[in-house]
Order: structure tokens, then C-alpha cells, then sequence
């Protein structure tokens, strides 16, 4: 039994878990740099060369580009000469990087070319010092990249095997319309806890994503006990009058996405999606559109919300959708829940805190990521 | 004999007691979290329901409230459930407390009255999990709390033992007028320091404080041994041609104080108050007006000061008191004190500092309020 | 063989050694603490009482003055009562130093003449309590202090050895016309590196520095092997179609330096200059205008890089030199180094950087650097 669980109920974390400098180091060594985390989409690259620097937690940042083989490859955004981050952060195209400290230049493989004053092989061979790959795996055209010295386990099957729906959505054909940032003060822990429960969501998004979502419908599937796993299947499902997550619950984009485009009728209610943890990349998607939210912790009491919005790579602004409709269920729904979660960081300061009783049913996945936390953490 | 006394004279602390971070989060446990704190006046709760939400030291936060019995009762500000920090800061009125994240509620005596989804005894009884009271002690319409795991010591009859005038003050028939926070960046300590030794009025407060004040009856009181007190009296005492702390010497509200407003003339020089210390609340009353000051730590370098002004309950603004004449002495000299101690701070950065020599006689007090520090810190 | 020794070539030093908060307490300690340090020139103060407040590493203050006595001391600015500290930053004049806190009150050569209510001799004596003097030395004009609690070998003959030009330079004999802060957020050392070697000339600072530098003259003067000395000479040789390092090539002040004001054609490509390390502080002259650089530490992640420009005592603004022209190339120099190693910070915070092989004869000076620096730590 692990320190969450008591006789009847779980609870959360103890207090210095959510504040400890310390630990934050550990946890992003043991987390965030075992598990594979969410950086992009394969429209975002291509053509050869197309790149993307990307900063991760930690003050990690990786290069994803498409190489000169034609594929896509990561790699530490370190020159391997002096540690300069080789490219600032964002997109770009380029045939060669070169470091602008010293013109150190590598190719889009990321072999070294060239080192000013220092040719191959005089002090040091060439092929030794490419810029380091870092573990990658494409998986339906979502990009997660590790920088684990070991390759974790592959992502593939068991995304496959829990979200089979999303060999329908075809979600290799889409395209990213918008990237969003939000900065909360709060250990990134609640915000972990917060998404894996939907206990909080009538009374805090009452006006949002309970407008579209049949909320009553997440909770009959809760079942008594939940698989403590690294990636498990999470959907919002509609209610029976929306078709999309909508403020109006019609559809966003009218480009459906996959088969639903040819013709296809979505089911009632359809949602999909999955989630990967306690790191936390999600994924959420209508027949029309979706979402993937990742969870960047920068100190025990500050942490990054990314939001990146899809829909059909087809898909034209201002024909097919609208881009504030699209963007407002999430754009509502967001601070909504970084106001709420600044607030319980201040009161678990408080002496006054014990962990309280969580419901096995309604806060059952909560439970099964603060158990995963803690098996990887070695805290039990 | 302690670190700080010499043989003829003693000294302040060494460099490291002023920013050592370690220490600050000792101070924090050992002084804040076990002394008493002044938090509000009894004025400031008429009616069953209005409530506080008081911030700590230390990111502590207490909710105070006239309960459902009708007495003034003190909880920690975090939901049972998930930490959740109930109230915001600053003022209310409520019949229950709800919390927003989950909904769980509280009546106004803090006891558990639903938890959604986990009903009376399924789980855990609500018996068990209302607000965590906070001790509290109320004296003369000062309202004290205190977060320690056992009751402190009674203020009430220490506190009438060596300021027997508050009973003529009547101040259970105040009002607060203004509430100012100063941020300062220095050790809290400092703000100890320089609140117990008026050796720097002359220099730092010549325009302010010193107008009305009688500084050389300060140090013809002080005795060459004081006594090491948790509580201490302390008072002002005005210039025979003064009436009052004001930049004129004449009264600044001309509603008097308890007895004085009904006739009694008070002694020439009157002034009366205490301080509890090392944790700062300090209390400076004349025969119209008064203020409470409390010091409260944020960080080893950055400290909280906060001024609250107090006249008799029925005074009229605009016709019994102005209002920027009420504040003008304090808010003069709280700023020359901040300035001042900013500077003291930087000095003792620097590796030339050693702790100087102090005068027995005129820096008396705060030999005791280091004293005091020094035993509660167990460092002698 | 140290820990950046590799078989051919040398690395910079490991991933901690530039963002760990307890080794920068430490090198603040061991280097910053006992090294000399420049801190003023004498043409800054040429009377009696002229004093400076000068702000140093480790938040340390030093006061330089011209004394009773008529030399230029140097003294903590720190109050020997309370550690207050004495003087604000910058320039000024005074025939006493009285503390503002409790008007503790010094004279010009540090001692201590009055102590409001503490005579002297009835608590301690006076003489034992003047302010704390700091070791200076003053070579050439140039003012150098230590902190350290022993005084560091003689700077003097070290430099007139490594740098005779400055005896025909006559730098007693200039004056200051600018003194500029950069705050960079990088680690010390990486400003060190980056002031060691100049393989990053030619890509970072084509359009400034290397307009009028030869750049090819330095790396043919470097030799395999340099010593590791904490003194060493350094100078920017300039093109044979340049007069002076500007933007144009031409003299910057008209009224040249020493004897080259006197008649003297100075050599072709004329630069002098010297280097403390491992605490920056480097010269660099040309025969009509010279600047002086000092590198502070301010957190592992943060550092002032300080610029003084100095042209001859008696040149008049507008009339033999204009100031945008004189300070314009160190002024564009200087920004495009904060940049690239703001960048290179970011890129070491990676766990895919592992220090890289340097050039033993285009670095070698590096070299030197790193090895002093791990000598003074103990590192090796």
C-alpha cells in the first residue's frame, strides 16, 4: 500500500511534494527525462531541412528536422565545441547549422562538417562529434522525442491498442492552426491531478467544456479500479445535441477529419484521445477537430500549460472554420483551470494541509497517475 | 552568556543569522509558527458571517470568522479535500464556505456539511474532516492567533499586567481606519532591531516621529537591565506641549478614547502599548489614536511591514478626524525606517561586517528581543 | 593532467561548474575574495576627501578615498556599530563619513571620532573600532583592492614586467569618460573563456572588432604552450592601415597618450594591454585611447561585465575626441558577446552537452584560464 491509500479513500501527495526544490530536480531527471514527451507535428516538416528548435522541460531543448535522408531526426540543441544552443527556439529551414559562436557546422543529419582551425582528424575525428541524436518515434504523425540514454518502451502499439479511433481520424493529414503557452504558478503535479479528473468540472467549467461534454457519461465509465499505466485512454464524450466540442456544440471545422470526411458518419457522441504520464502529454480529438495539451514543470511552484490546436491539413481559416470558435472551448477552458490550480498551490503552503480523501470512482484515474508518480519516483 | 554579550556591551548578530535561508525557514517554524499574531479587530466582525482571510508568514493563511455561535473563531484557509486555499485574501461575508474547485462546503463553525459524490460516513465521516481550527485569543478587542500544534501561553493577563492604560482606552470600541503593507527588501530581524531602540530616532526621524515625540524621556526610562520578555510594554511619550502623535502635537481625531472621551483628562505625555516579540506585533496608543504594527517575513532578505491606524468607533472622518492628518506621522517614518534598513541590509553582505558594539543603557531592549530570539532559536 | 587535459586537445569544464549555486558561493569565496581587483582610476579623485563607493562581487563595497593623510586608502562600507552601509554608490565628497542610522561619525582615514552616547573608552576604545581597511595597490594610476584577509603578491612588478609599453603610455595621466554596466545572463566563466581566445572574432564580431583588428597578428603570436600565470599580457594588434581600434581606423582622440603626445611615432599596429585572471579584470590600450574591462559574478546565471573607457587627462570632449566615436567600437563589441553567451548558458543547461575539444594553439589562452581557475578552486 502506497502513502496515498487509506482504508476506504486515497489522497494526494504531502505537502513538501509540492514545493521541494530538491525533488523538482529529481523528478524532472526521472521523469521527464525517461519518458517520451510531445513536440510536434509531421506538417510542421515538409520539406527537407524544415526544422524545429524545441525547448523541453528541465532547460532541455531538442532540433527536430527532416533530415537529408528524408526522415525525421532529433538531436540536442547543443554544438558539440563549446555547449552554445545551436538554434534559437521556433521553426526555420536550413541546409546547414551553423554554430554562430565559433561556425562549427553540421549537416541535417547532424554529421560535423566543419570546425574552423581543427580539421578531421588533426585533434579529434569528425564522425565523434555529431551533434547527439536524441530517442524519437513517430506514431500517426504526432512526434515524441526522450532524451533518455536508454530508448523507452516503443509508444505505437499501445497507443494503437487503446485508441484504435484514431486509425479513423487519419490524423497523420493535419495541420497545426495554433500553439499556446500558458504560465501557471503551481507545481505541475496539480495540474496533473486536475486532468485526470473531471470530479472539479462543473463546478470550474460549468461555461465551457461542460457546455458541449456529456459530463454525466464520463463518470458511468468509471470503473472501481483503473490500470496504473503509462499511457491510457482518456475522451471527452459529447452530449447528444453536439457534434463537436463547441461552444454551440456544432462542428468547428466542417473539413471532418479521416474517414468521417468520406462520408462516414461519426458516432454519437464520439471522442477520442489518450494520455501519456504523470509527464503529461494529451491528446483529445472530435471527428472535426482536437487538441494536445502538454505539461511543462519550470520550478516546485511554476509550470507551462501548452495547447496546440489541429484540424484537417485540408482545412482553409475562414472557409472551413473560424479561427476564434475553433480556439474557444480550450481558450475558456485553460485559464479556468490555471486560476483554480495558483489558488490550491498557496493553500497547500498552509501548516494546515493534511492529504484528504479522493473518491475511488470519481478520482479513480487520479489515483492510478499519482500511483504511476510514485513507482517511478521510487517513493514506495 | 550568549553569542551577542561582551564584556562591557553587546553586539547584533552575525552575518549569516541575516541571510541564511536555512535559518529564515527555521524562524519561520520555530518563532511565526508557535507566537501569537495579531490579525484583526473584533470591529471588523459585527454580524455572524463576516469574515477575514488573514496571509502568515511564512505563505500561512488563516480564515477569521464570526461563527454560527456568534464568537469569533479562527480555521487554517485550505479545504479538507484537495488544499485548496477557500477564501481570498481580504474580506467577506458568507453563510457557508464553498470551496471553488470541488464544492465542497463548510458552515461558519468550519464543520463539513457535503462533499459531492461522498456522502456522510461512505468514505470518511464529515466529523473528521471539518476546517482545522487555528488557536485564537482575543484581549481588549485585539484579535491573536497562533498555528502551533499546542495553545501558547494566555496573552490576556500579561498583556494587563503591564499596560493597565488599555483598559481606560477602552479598545474593545475601536475602528480600523487604514491598512498600509511596506514591502522592505532586508531581514526581518532588522525591523526587530530597529522597532526596539530609539538610539536612530534622532538621525533617521527628526521630521517625523520626532516632532511631537519626547525623546529624551525614552532613555531617562530605560533601566541598565531589562528584563527578557515574550511581552514587553512599550509607549511614546509626547512633548509637554503635545496632545497627541501628530505633526502639529494637537489631537488628531477629537473623538477620545474610552474614559478620555468622556471627561477624564489624560496624564501630560500620555501614550501607552505594548510588543510581543521576537515575531513583531507591536501596539502604540495616545488618548485619540492608535496603530498596531506587525513585521512579517517573506524571505532572509525581504520582510513585510504592516502599519494598521485605529480610532474610537463613533469618529466621523471629516468631522472627528482628517484622514491624511491621522496617518501622516507613521506614514513618514515607516519609509525612513524601510530606507534605512535596505541599507543596513546591504552592509552586512559585505565580509567586513562584524557585529558592533552596543550601548547597555540606550539599546537595552533590543538586547532582551535578541536575547529572546537567540533562547527560542536554541542557538545558546 | 587536470580534468579538461584530453589526449590532443583541451574542453571547457563540465556541465555543473557553470549553473551550481554552491560552487559560485564558493568561487566568490576563493577567487573573487582574494584576488586584486581594479576598482578606480587616480584621476578620480585629485582632492582630499574625493571618495568613491564602489560595488564589488559577492555584494561586497569597498570605499576609495583620498585621506586625511593625502593618499587613497581603502575601507569597507560598513558601519562598525550595526553594519550599515556608509556610503551610497557612486562618487562624492566628504571631510567625514557619518552614518545616517545612528550618526556614527569617521574620519578620512578610516578612524572613528564619535559615537552618540558611547564615549570613547567607556564601553571600548575608538582606535579598535575605525573602519575595517581593505588592501590596495595602485599601479600605474590604476587602483587595484583585495578583500582577502591577507594581502595577495605585489601586482606591480608582475605588470611592469609583462607590459613596459604602459610606462610610455603614462596612464597616471588619463582620465575617465565613460563607465558602462552590461548584465548578462550567463555564467562567469563562460565571459572568461569568451575574453581568452579570439577564434570567435571573425564570426561574432566581423562588423566591430575585427574592422580595425589584425586579426591573423594574434593567432600568429600564439605560442603551443602559455603559462599558467594569474597576470598576463594581452593586446589587440590593429591593421597596418589602422591608427587606433575604431570603426574607421583612425585616431579617436587627438591628444595622444605618453610620449606618443610628445613627438613618438608609436610602432605600426601599436596595442598594449594585461590580463588578471582567473577574476577578470583586462586593459586594453591603443596610443590614444585605452578601456578597462571587469568581469562580476552575480549569480550562477548572472554577471556584470563592466567597461571603463580612458582617454589623456587633458583631452577636451568635442574639441580632440568625440565621445559616440570613441566608445562606439567596444560599445558594439560588447553587446554582441552578452548575446552569444546568453545562448551558449542556455545550450550547457542541456544533458546533451559534454565539454568538446578545443584548439591547443587558437584556445591555448583558454587553456590557461580553466587551468588557474581549477588550481585556485582545488579542483585538481
Amino acid at each position: 500500500m502506497s502513502i496515498i491509500d487509506k482504508d476506504k479513500y486515497f489522497t494526494n501527495l504531502p505537502r513538501d511534494f509540492y514545493r521541494c526544490e530538491e525533488r523538482y530536480r529529481r523528478e524532472i531527471d526521472v521523469i521527464y527525462g525517461r519518458q517520451w514527451i510531445y513536440v510536434a507535428h509531421i506538417s510542421e516538416f515538409p520539406e527537407k531541412g524544415d526544422y524545429r528548435a524545441c525547448e523541453l522541460p528541465g532547460g532541455e531543448s531538442v532540433i527536430v528536422v527532416r533530415s537529408a535522408d528524408g526522415d525525421i531526426k532529433a538531436f540536442f540543441n547543443v554544438c558539440r565545441h563549446r555547449g552554445f544552443s545551436l538554434c534559437e527556439p521556433g521553426a526555420g529551414k536550413a541546409k546547414l547549422f551553423v554554430c554562430p559562436y565559433h561556425k562549427w557546422t553540421y549537416d541535417l543529419n547532424g554529421g560535423l562538417r566543419g570546425a574552423p582551425s581543427m580539421p578531421n582528424g588533426k585533434y579529434f575525428d569528425y564522425a565523434d562529434h555529431g551533434l547527439k541524436p536524441v530517442h524519437i518515434e513517430i506514431w500517426r504523425g504526432f512526434i515524441f522525442v526522450s532524451s533518455a540514454s536508454e530508448v523507452p518502451e516503443e509508444l505505437g502499439p499501445r497507443l494503437d491498442k487503446i485508441t484504435p479511433e484514431f486509425a479513423q481520424l487519419e490524423t497523420e493529414h493535419l495541420k497545426v492552426v495554433h500553439h499556446k503557452v500558458y504560465e501557471i504558478e503551481t507545481n505541475w503535479k496539480f495540474l496533473l491531478e486536475n486532468y485526470l479528473e473531471c470530479y472539479h468540472c462543473s463546478a470550474v467549467h460549468a461555461n465551457s467544456l461542460c457546455v458541449p461534454m456529456d459530463l454525466p457519461a464520463i463518470f458511468s465509465d468509471v470503473i472501481d479500479s483503473i490500470e496504473v499505466n503509462e499511457v491510457a485512454p482518456m475522451w471527452i464524450p459529447l452530449k447528444s445535441d453536439s457534434k463537436s466540442l463547441s461552444m454551440d456544440g456544432e462542428f468547428v471545422s466542417s473539413k471532418l477529419l479521416g474517414e468521417f470526411g468520406r462520408g462516414v458518419t461519426p458516432p454519437g457522441g464520439f471522442g477520442a484521445g489518450f494520455m501519456i504520464m504523470p509527464a503529461v502529454t494529451g491528446a483529445l480529438f472530435q471527428s472535426d477537430y482536437g487538441v494536445v495539451h502538454r505539461i511543462d514543470p519550470v520550478s516546485p511552484t511554476r509550470t507551462l500549460l501548452h495547447n496546440w490546436w489541429f484540424v484537417h491539413e485540408d482545412a482553409v481559416e475562414g472557409v472551413d472554420y473560424d479561427f476564434d470558435n475553433l480556439i474557444a472551448v480550450w481558450e475558456k477552458t485553460n485559464p479556468e483551470d490555471a486560476y483554480i490550480l495558483e489558488r490550491q498551490q498557496r493553500g497547500v503552503q498552509s501548516r494546515g494541509f493534511t492529504p484528504g480523501p479522493h473518491d475511488m470512482r470519481v478520482e479513480a484515474s487520479m489515483r492510478a497517475g499519482l500511483e504511476l508518480y510514485l513507482q517511478m519516483m521510487g517513493d514506495e
